[in-house]
């Protein structure tokens, strides 16, 4: 007897799939970190599109592989788009940024909620505060560590049908069954703008290749080993940004195939 | 008996008067790639500036050496604002990021046609949507090669007055008499974000200082000659973003000379 | 008998009280420098969060340690942003960028003075134009000398109680009263798009941990010695912005002692 693995497809093959299908990967993102962003995305071997005008972007997330709404910097055009957009497809990503204090993307949030997206993506105090179980941090700040949110993630993925990732130095992925964590990754990715949008924006992209759990572990393992491999040759985190990007371009599924193996150790 | 050549202002030469003239470029232009274009235009010796009020985009524009209207997140003020502008000046050049099946933006690239842009820069698929012979490619991806919208190309030439580029592996560029072909480049500009967005404003940074057919070549050769360089010295799509800004910075017009001559054996 | 020394807190002392704090920094800024500006408060110790909303800017400005208000792009929503930030705290920066020529931004400059920011930073151009003596420069392009700006800036300085900042190959900071210049940099910061708007975040983020002229002056300090860090690494524009970010990262508050036994040989 041979029990489901978790995930069910492992980040190796995620990978090489996502290369062979190169999918169009829509974002609704903010203004700080769509260079990065896209640039993340093509490393990794997606075609970012940012296309977040209310009257275009349903239209495109019909087309698009994956999408990312990302709640940075929401003006009242982009809010519109992601209605118009979440409710085109079902391979969606919702990173409910800097949630709690401020109202309007807090609203938001809550409202995109409803429409069941594939996988939410934040770092502890965004998860807290999206579950209602917080006031949320310090913008993108995170105040609490990432296995602090675990009943908050698992509470956020029964009721939403979603999977939750919460971001820190262990990821902490969850589907509200099944929770899988992803160590590794480097310090200096958070002193780099987008880290973390960006590794949102990754999920997407393996959306278009895999299921919601399967798409936020590759995603996470993909970045974590990326960032191990830049860490090696930067010098601090300006270099250590396009290092991530070249390393990114570089991995190959065989890069992840040793990960997934520490993965089954500790999920 | 000599004949004209083509381009008019050879590529060197152009470069030259650019770097005397440090001219204002202003952008009017998508959320993703501002930073990075404004970086390519301070490398390669002009001042960008991203006006793109409604209310102070025309008044810029007039002051400006040369205009770039990118339609890749065209808002509503966006749009407003590159009405104003191309109104005010004769030296502008239009990207239709991702037109054909995207509503806002199709529609508006028809209407700033009208306009009499001095180039038009795009890929295949988005030259052939232009020319309403075809109905977009994948956003900005191009599923078509620039050869293939060499026809779609001629007739915007012709019917809009306009130099007509058509980025690829082989950038075609037509006035829709002469047609001038550059060779080179490297594949790693298509994993940066704004290798392509950032091309046309280079032509539009070169149009403050010669005419469109010898702007848009100029600007051809100079981003090819920039990628080669840097593709030497790079280790992936980071570093080379990076360095190949550093190229162009590093150009000297005699770099520019000897693509000049391999150009006139393909024109 | 001992003077009063000028700035009254030591750059070194203000960069490990930065360190010691990494106070959140909110920034309503332009889009072209939004990312770099994030990495730049990143690397130097700070917490960097745009928050740009009308309905959300305020309530941030009251939790924030500094605020940022950049005229570089600024929409009607944005206008509205810096307007109810402004009145939420008084440790804020604005950076008038452009203004002279344009209308909406010059207008919104003279209205925000109004309000006291703690600095101003600008170039020469700039604060000529923000006190009404000069019809500003070609865009961010300065095409005067910061010495030139000191009448100006004092004229400010007195008028709207602020500290101003003027930026060129010497810094020139005045309280109305006492002047410091900082010297040093490099000129490769002027070819970094956001080397400007950077500056005015890190001011920002020092206005979290001392009073306004000395966060002027460690901000203008510590940017200086950091571009000469990076200038003996990098190769070009290119790779100066990356090295410049890893630079102001490694910057250890003895660095800046050095740098302020020489300014108060000036000041």
């Amino acid at each position: 007897m041979t029990a489901l693995s978790v995930p069910s497809v492992p980040a190796d093959l995620a990978l090489a799939r996502l290369r062979e299908a190169t999918p169009l990967v829509q974002c609704i993102t903010n203004s700080v970190v769509t260079g990065f962003t896209a640039n993340v995305l093509l490393a990794v071997g997606a075609a970012p599109a940012m296309v977040d005008l209310p009257e275009e972007a349903g239209i495109f997330a019909g087309i698009a592989g994956g999408l990312l709404v990302n709640l940075g910097t929401p003006t009242p055009q982009q809010r519109d788009a992601a209605r118009a957009a979440v409710v085109a497809t079902d391979r969606w990503v919702l990173d409910p940024v800097a949630i709690g204090t401020l109202p309007v993307r807090t609203a938001l949030a809550a409202e995109l909620l409803q429409s069941r997206p594939a996988i939410v993506r934040g770092n502890a105090s965004e998860i807290i505060a999206l579950a209602g179980l917080g006031s949320g941090g310090r913008g993108v700040d995170s105040t609490a560590g990432a296995e602090e949110a675990l009943e908050a993630a698992t509470s956020i993925a029964r009721s939403a049908g979603a999977v939750v990732a919460v971001s820190g130095e262990v990821d902490v992925i969850t589907d509200g069954t099944e929770t899988v964590r992803v160590p590794g990754g480097d310090r200096l990715l958070t002193l780099v703008t987008g880290g973390g949008c960006s590794l949102g924006a990754t999920m997407a992209a393996f959306l278009a290749v895999c299921d919601p759990l399967s798409a936020a572990v590759a995603a996470s393992v993909a970045h974590a080993v990326a960032a191990e491999h830049a860490a090696r040759t930067s010098s601090g985190p300006g270099t250590f940004a396009v290092d991530f990007l070249d390393a990114l371009a570089a991995l190959d599924p065989s890069d992840l195939r040793d990960r997934e193996a520490h993965l089954q150790g500790v999920s």
